[in-house]
């Protein structure tokens, strides 16, 4: 315990623009507050960042998710690594609880960048020694670090939320094949069995959902995803099992972006909640009716924590068991 | 045409000591010859390569699958590379028709290593400045690379093989979720249904199917994985769709290995054929019986050719257009 | 000619989304027209850019300068080295017009970024093995990136300009000493005599004019800097010119960005003409009255074309033989 | 202070042989001795460098100017940095009181070298991680190491000096554009106005003052540069300063070298004193009458100090905020 | 001593699978315990490699001689150091008792690799930032690390040895000039002559002595080499030595492999004894009569040891003063 | 041969200021004349390099021994490879005929450098992508260059120049073992046998011979070495050959620098002849009597005549097909 006091001396917390809330919530774990930091454009739209206080020999962690918008807070995180790196700090630990360029992890057509691993390397270069992330898109996204990562899940709190209610005649549907994996996983905690949409991407905003595998009918289904962003492939889904005679339905992701119209089309769509986590800031105007957001910053705080003293932390993993 | 046989005068391509029947065939479609390379082991075991003809300025291809025994076979393609990369070699290039260490591709469990991504470190500080390679473990695989990569599908093959067919009620079954995406692709291309195993690990070597998603009852099935090692997985699905009223049943596999008691498991298996593409050498005495041997070293051809005349080979590769 | 003739057909011109007219003229010429490029934002405002043609053993040039919205454009420029670099292009060529990250060359303050240095970095890592580009912030800019660079001056168009007036009794005028060097050249240009603001920078809007070293009473001063963002430096030096006695008064800056209250700001100004270049996009609404556009398009392009055959292009450099 | 003790412990200092007094003297500011190193050549002119205690686990401290012999000053440094790193140092840093490569930190013709650039990249690949070096010849020098960097000035020193002269009627002159800045702010912090000379090199030896900007006559003049190697500029400047009408003048910079003619030059000058730094040794017979030396050792030696203990030293720094 | 009882809580030490005894001894020599490891391959050759332990924040030390089979055993060490390295180890040391690929130093001929090189390097990319290795083929190899790298020697285990013995009238014999200045080291401790053979490789092999530089008629002769293969040179030599009427004769080097026929060749063989390390593991079956093993796992500990206390390790080095 | 022909139209060969004989005869070999470069020392001692002509698109070839001044022409070679490399040469040679840093290819003492790995990586950072040199002190020192090395040997200029004279009882005489295996071979090529001096070094200047193995009594002794410096070693073996009673004696090396008392010595001591190569220049007043000079630099050219249209140089090379 005075080992980890002595460690927390040394440690600066800051965080980028893009969530501050989390990031305080992230620090108040440790009991620490949040470094000054000040951070605007110049009248010519460049970024400029400047760390209020010394960090020379310190532990430095800096606190951006990559949401919108998305180029301006990586820039800025960029720059936030590059102060430090060039400042003296003794270890640089990038904490990005929504790493949205995880999407981009491989070839959907040619020519194209599996950005994942571009953005990793970008994080590298102006200085991260260490990565901690949430449920990225796929497990192997970890795999594009070049730097010691720790790869998170909300597993938990997911666990725990819905253990509260009754699973009764329950069924976790992924709305695809490539979350299935993730999803299988809560249903094996949840002791529930599980359902696999089959969706098709007509566009990056549509979905269709062409079948799906398992059976839902007469059950009360829980949808589970890594991220809503729009709630396109929700709609789809939803419909889709109603269709098919489930119902009632619960909707619950890990990121949740509710960008352009997701408001407007999840108030409208007859689910009876809808459970995130706080990886990601939601504008008031932005939240969906009957949004449940379960807390994930002690978490990160504990991985900080156990980083400084050497703990393993193992069990805070996003580990892939079965594949 | 005379700019192609320009580029092939400055042509070398070497096969390691793996699978010297494909890279003859491979360099065949070519109209070239391999070229002469001696591997041999000193007496305490390090292995000794020697390029038989000067590379200087050629554009080198090195042809190894990562088979057994597999890390003889790593190093043996590190040292030709290493030589490559030192003789003053215009281009080199790493022909990897089956990247074993693509299963490793993300964290199964804590302090392991994603040795897909290390394997990809090694191969580019070797001196590999390109890859090519089919069928890798996940589609994120390619993304672990940090040189251009040719991310090649054997999908046209399996789809031409099976077009010959009787395919009235039938399904293509993935054994896991992992590798349904690839299954659904070949299911979309045959017009036919997709089922999906829920594969439950128990060893390496072990596995059980939990349940099917999707419709398998009285139905031809084409099981469709990526890899055969010692079939374990394609026993215990046998029977899993046996149990569900499935049949006849065909097995097929990019990458069949057939190792330890894999010949004698699918020799007393009631399947109808097992078709793999020829990117692994299979020693006579482990051929399964009933064994189809689709042949590719024309697509590795054909990126080489392209590579070499600056063609767009996109049509190739294997995509993933809908995750 | 014929080798010239022979290099264009294996080069390919792609523009990002900041300033596709400019890279449309230098195109045209070099006799060429712009490879088709799709570039668009995923839900999540990710930035998603896929290159229509192959740039297999292809040369390719990409024109983005890093104006508003600045991270949009930085990081589409990255994605597009990405997947130039990773798609085997023989040689990537990053034409920046105006790199506006260049002004963060120096430590102004403990614990920020010279992000100069960072953004050349980035560029590096994600692709650049030549970049292109005009009057950057301050000649050291140029060192910052490690790779070959050719910073080019718009010298010889204002040259051009300025000797079809009457240039009797005239001062060029630098806003402060940071660029008097740069104004100091064009003097000696136009056999005019210099003089120096003395600029305090209040905050990134504001500024004032300390005093005004060397003689401008009663005479025509040209104002000369390197980038005009909101006008105000320029409003302050007006200002204070016709204090001084100095006037008529013209403004001549390489890159013309017009930003917030620029145009309102410049109209207002008793100035005979503004000048610049079109190495920045003027949208309609935000161009000052009396802008004068000098067109610089050729010399990109002729570097270009000097690239492409090894001819010299010092004589288009921007040297600095006086320091 | 205890923590410091400790650090102490773990620290060793070794000097190259450019500039022992002064390492000596940096020290015994922190009440340690240098650590014995051997420095000599064998006979074929190579340098041999033996570090006379062990490293492992130490944080070292390498101080060398690079001053004349210059190339085999850099090349001890560079052997020194590398005995470190491969002996297991815990933590390398050079201590480089004059950088003179700085000079070149841009263009100033086709087909040469910004050597600042290319010496800080060999500094960092031989093992510095950290340089300490003051008043470099641009601001924008400290971009181009990619370690963290300490850019300190002798400001404070120089303000030190002069505020003990009667500074009635004085000014402060700039010998050339490119460091008007730097005595701007000496101009600045000793409320007296600034005067700057157009500066026009004839050759490396030669210059001539083409015009000075700004009012002297009838003024005291004290000349403000970086650097005095065979004092061309200065005995240009001083004639041209006489010529105008101001005296009486005094001449500072922050590094005094006096190489060639300069001691001759300078005794036949009227001038009042010269004042420099003790960043770069000079030997007796090259000691010009009425030199004043400053001494910066402390603050070297209260830069290491904080490093080692993790203190800002912001205010050390020279800083840019004008720009 | 409480400093050091500190570091060695931090300390986890792991063996690879070529030599656990030896490891462990090392270890026991610090009063710790190997860490546990888990080894094995998966069903399509690929190896898998787990630490039991974390290593978060620890000093870790991974011991793995490459020996046979070398290719596994070297894939081993680099999976582990991948891991030791994204696990986030405070710091990764390899130690490599014999460092095989130390043989491969030059080119024996074109186009072969400088193996000793690669190798070094995949260790070094793979995490290695530190090696502690013993009496590599020759002291050159020492220098194709790019990390600090410990080259500790036996030669004092070797002399405690035979100065127990009679060495009147006794030569050292080096079997061939490349290892002559290791022989002439020993000779020159034992205060006894040095005499060379002139080796012809003929094959990996087959070697012939053509001559023998020096006197040994009628002497004792104590045969000193790096390594014992198969011991073809060894019997060579001796023929040779007892043709030329030497005798009786010693054979000793530091690393004794005695693979394929080395057993019944040295057994056939008139030697008095046969001298080694324990530097590779022997199996019972492999191991010849008269075989004398000395114990050096107290030199790598003490290595380690002083290591992590930061104590100078000079004395335990193999250097070349005479050279 | 027109393909040769169209290859040198696009070479720039540059001499630094060590040798601009040889580089001239090397260049002429090609049919070429050396391009203009300057290189001049700016009066703080910093050393200014400029390229005389474009290098856009070119093979650039530079040429410069590392010989006294070593450090001077060190960093003048750095200074033109940063040059090439920042100015788009399309592929760097650095041509070393001697690479006198070679020396230091191992530790002979603990903290000191292995200098030989240093440069070499310094030279690679700096730009060159090639290198060619001669004899290096030994066959390793090949292996501590990261990039394609052709390590030529003056081998066949020495056996045509001892084949003409009467070698009936000679030997080949090896001042010390590490240097024996050269010798050795050209004992085997001159078919004559071989003698092994044992060097024991007092100082870099001083050293005496132990002893000699092999039979030297009553033969003709033709001493060969790779460099000879000051003459010292070959003094005393010269001195203790005759106290053995061998003669006449013959000093041969590859690298001929007659430094400091050099030519004293050796115009004293009773040899038949001196030979080396051109490798090194020799100023007159340094030119020992007898001295005779064979030329290498045909060996030179062609190897850059083979680079440039990609044929084999292994038969130039320097192997060491016996270790």
């Amino acid at each position: 315990m005075s080992t980890e006091a002595e460690f927390l001396k040394n440690v600066a917390i800051f965080s980028g623009s893009a969530h501050i809330k989390l990031a305080g919530k992230l620090a108040a774990y440790l009991g620490l507050e949040l470094s000054p930091i000040s951070i605007d454009k110049f009248s010519n739209d460049n970024i400029e960042v400047q760390l209020g206080v010394s960090v020379r020999g310190k532990h430095v962690f800096l606190v951006q998710p990559l949401v919108p918008p998305t180029s301006d807070n990586l820039v800025e995180l960029l720059l936030m690594l590059d102060i430090a790196r060039m400042s003296g700090a003794r270890s640089i630990h990038a904490v990005i609880p929504h790493y949205s360029y995880g999407r981009s992890d491989k070839k959907d057509a040619p020519r194209i960048s599996i950005s994942a691993h571009l953005v990793a390397d970008m994080l590298t270069v102006a200085g991260a020694q260490h990565v901690i992330s949430m449920t990225m898109h796929s497990p192997q996204v970890h795999g594009f670090f070049s730097v010691p990562t720790d790869h998170l899940t909300a597993h938990s709190v997911f666990v725990e939320h819905f253990r509260q209610q009754d699973l009764t005649n329950t069924v976790i549907v992924s709305p695809d094949i490539g979350n299935a994996k993730r999803a299988d996983k809560l249903a094996h905690s949840l002791n529930v069995p599980l359902a696999v949409g089959q969706k098709k991407r007509i566009s990056d905003d549509r979905v269709t959902i062409g079948s799906i595998l398992g059976e839902v009918k007469g059950k009360r289904a829980i949808i589970f995803d890594d991220e809503i962003a729009t709630g396109g492939s929700i709609v789809e889904l939803v419909e889709r099992l109603k269709f098919e005679g489930a119902g009632p339905i619960s909707v619950a992701a890990t990121h949740g972006l509710f960008l352009k119209k997701a408001k407007k089309r999840l108030d409208e769509l007859d689910v009876t909640e809808i459970v995130t986590t706080n990886t990601v800031p939601v504008l008031k105007k932005r939240r969906p009716e009957r949004l449940v957001t379960l807390d994930v910053a002690h978490i990160f705080g504990e991985v900080i924590r156990r980083t400084l003293v050497g703990e393993s932390i193992g069990e805070l993993f996003e580990f892939w068991p079965d594949s």
